[in-house]
């Protein structure tokens, strides 16, 4: 089983930076980072795991001045994670960078060169940007259509790939008596034409010490799913079901054999927002506590977001939801929270504390045992090779999570108690790619 | 006086790497750079120094097989840089980035990145790109003109710096008790419509813990000068005549004046290209020694390329410079190239190597005195306020310098001997500057 430490600065609930047991200031504190990574790394996680944005995201002042999780105020995520490459020897590191706003060469070089600095622990979650204010950073009147931005990630991919291959592992000579720096045959510039792109190359860092680093990706829509059984490595996603997840799994399977690659070459882990108590009843407690911070401002933004920009302003917070017009945007969630609240006699409150945590990824109240046979049954049938653990508040909920149910993962033999390699593709079992244009 | 460690990767010089003193494979060996921070930091050096290229320079396979200064295999400098932030704890920290290929987005985010992971020590060096070859890796037919690159450098600065100011000082409350996360008065989006960049803002990370980033600029001509006495507080530049540099010096001061700029606000770095010796005999000895190991493929490569482009290829080494026709470009170096061999008598072999090692940085070969009586004069004549050391090869070029020349510095008084602060402006004493934004 592989697990990741998804390090969202304060937890990843609405409220989580409230919570005394999270670090306020840990977006820009690079010391508390440190110290998780450190943490993470004694537990023998495969990987940190940073997201991104390159905007902060959303303009409702209200709701923006009430949170940490909208990119409001954090560390940008390569020079974090180049920072922690320096502070730790054995767990992977993967940052998400933009397809969108970027170019394919500096992302090329900037992970060629985290691989390089990390000795082997580099990964490049591929996101194409969800959301729609990064256009107005980059001088973009719109954010392009999803089409559009999986389309420019493709061929950005090919490049980056194409690029990590410019040098063959044994091109530099570095021959002192000859003189010789490297053997020119073994030099590949890439001169890659294309819709998108022209980059000629060669990439100006030798080929990294994982052959390339980790391909990422996790977007889970037809086109999201094409890419990553295409390229990527790892894929991350937010399943709460297991039969759901069970079939994505499969359908990854399929889709990785339809591609000509190997079963395995591609892992799968899935987003887990765990609550830990050493009883049920600590967890439900420490859940609750949590569910009390949503302030109204904040749950009333994300409830009104989801049921179509509806303005929920002036509603009876301890009343029931009020009946609420059809609108053109997400039908399917808009009706999903309806149906909820009608059927479990929600108030506006109680329904806007049910979004404001996980926001879609599978929650966890229970104990040491009881999150583990969870664990456990969704990695025996096949639902997902592990687990990426987003904590509800950091640091103290990734301690929980570190403290208490890693050791019981350990004792029952489904996760490492040491590290076997030095790499993060030996952690997630990945072979190193072989370089395209070598001869064999 | 102050000091920076200029980390090219073997060394400055075309055949540093070769030399025994020279870390062959220290462009990808991020040890080795963790060591030459440490020991710049334990000299108590204001800065490190990274330059920077987006391709590899030049296309001459022969020469380019030979050497390791055309950035054929090195780290990318932010990524590089903030691992080293997360390695050291005073030293300030110096990276180039390009205008021309960047956004300013970007390159705001990372630097107060950078900033907020090492508490204060960041310095972006602005750099427009001089290599031509960095277009195709950019999706551009041919690199924009010397014009074009500094007005759209002018406008990026504007945007960068005031991205910087997007919230005040003390706009993140994280008042876990009121659930108020920021002070909304204090955010400042830029909203900036330029003729090259539209940029709506905020940035979303905090004001740096320097307020800003130190800004570093290095060009020399008209329009760097102008740029960099509107906008730069450090100018790194390649000067050989003292009264050239007092000129420079004083001109730079003029400029300032002109844009309203307080006298001291702009500091001003020297490149030293030194070979440091026990005795003179011995300092000439280290020169002659990797003067020896220059190729003739470089060698004849670099002053080919110094000549219009002349080949040289078939000629005798040892005899004299034959007759080199008129070409349109590089006239000036061209005749004084062909003036001080007829001058010297110097042979084809003995005209290459005069070229080989500073590329117009300021060279010293001598003993720790006379290199101090050197330094001591420019700097008492205000020909500048510091240097940037230039190591021939390195580590062992630059632990020469540490080793012997630095010392003596300190006994004379010019240099200091502990850190008084924490942040690279405090070394440079340069202000904090004040966010423009923000009510008196």
């Amino acid at each position: 089983m592989h697990l990741g430490a998804f390090l969202y600065p304060t937890g990843y609930h609405v409220a989580g930076w409230r919570h005394p047991g999270a670090q306020a200031d840990a977006g820009v504190n690079f010391e508390h980072y440190g110290e998780l990574a450190c943490r993470a790394e004694a537990a023998h996680f495969d990987l940190l795991f940073l997201a991104d944005s390159l905007a902060i995201r959303g303009d409702d002042i209200e709701a923006l001045e009430r949170t940490a999780i909208r990119y409001v105020a954090q560390f940008e995520p390569l020079t974090l994670i180049s920072g922690l490459a320096a502070r730790t020897r054995r767990i992977g590191l993967i940052a998400s960078a933009s397809t969108t706003y970027n170019e394919p060469y500096h992302i090329a070089r900037k992970f060629g060169s985290l691989d390089h600095i990390s000795g082997g622990r580099a990964g490049w979650n591929l996101i194409t940007s969800q959301n729609e204010y990064e256009a107005f950073n980059f001088g973009m009147r719109r954010h392009p259509s999803h089409a559009e931005r999986y389309a420019r990630a493709s061929e950005f991919v090919d490049v980056v790939q194409g690029l990590w291959d410019s040098w063959e592992d044994d091109a530099f000579l570095r021959d002192k008596s000859t003189g010789l720096f490297f053997d020119r045959t073994k030099l590949h510039p890439l001169r890659h034409e294309g819709e998108h792109f022209q980059v000629r190359g060669p990439l100006n860092i030798p080929r990294s010490p994982q052959g390339a680093p980790v391909l990422v990706q996790a977007g889970a829509s037809e086109a999201g799913r094409a890419l990553a059984a295409r390229s990527a490595e790892l894929v991350f996603c937010a399943q709460n079901e297991i039969h759901e997840a069970k079939a994505f799994y499969r359908d990854m399977r399929e889709r990785l054999a339809a591609c000509g690659r190997r079963d395995g070459s591609l892992k799968i882990m899935v987003g887990v927002f765990p609550y830990v108590g050493r009883s049920l009843a600590e967890a439900e407690d420490k859940y609750e506590a949590l569910q009390q911070l949503v302030h109204p401002v904040s749950g009333l933004s994300l409830l009104s977001a989801q049921l179509g920009g509806f303005d929920l302003s002036h509603v009876d917070l301890d009343g029931p939801l009020p009946e609420i017009p059809e609108t053109e945007a997400g039908q399917s969630r808009r009706q999903l929270l309806i149906d909820m609240a009608r059927r479990e006699e929600l108030s506006v409150r109680q329904l806007y504390q049910r979004i404001a945590g996980g926001r879609g990824h599978w929650q966890l109240v229970g104990t040491p045992e009881s999150i583990c046979d969870e664990l456990e049954q969704w990695f025996n049938e096949r639902a997902s090779d592990g687990f990426n653990v987003m904590p509800p508040y950091s640091p103290a909920g990734l301690y929980d999570f570190i403290d208490m149910v890693v050791p019981e993962l350990v004792r029952r033999g489904l996760f490492r108690d040491s590290y076997r390699g030095n790499t993060l593709r030996s952690h997630l079992g990945l072979d190193v790619p072989s370089n395209r244009f070598a001869r064999r």
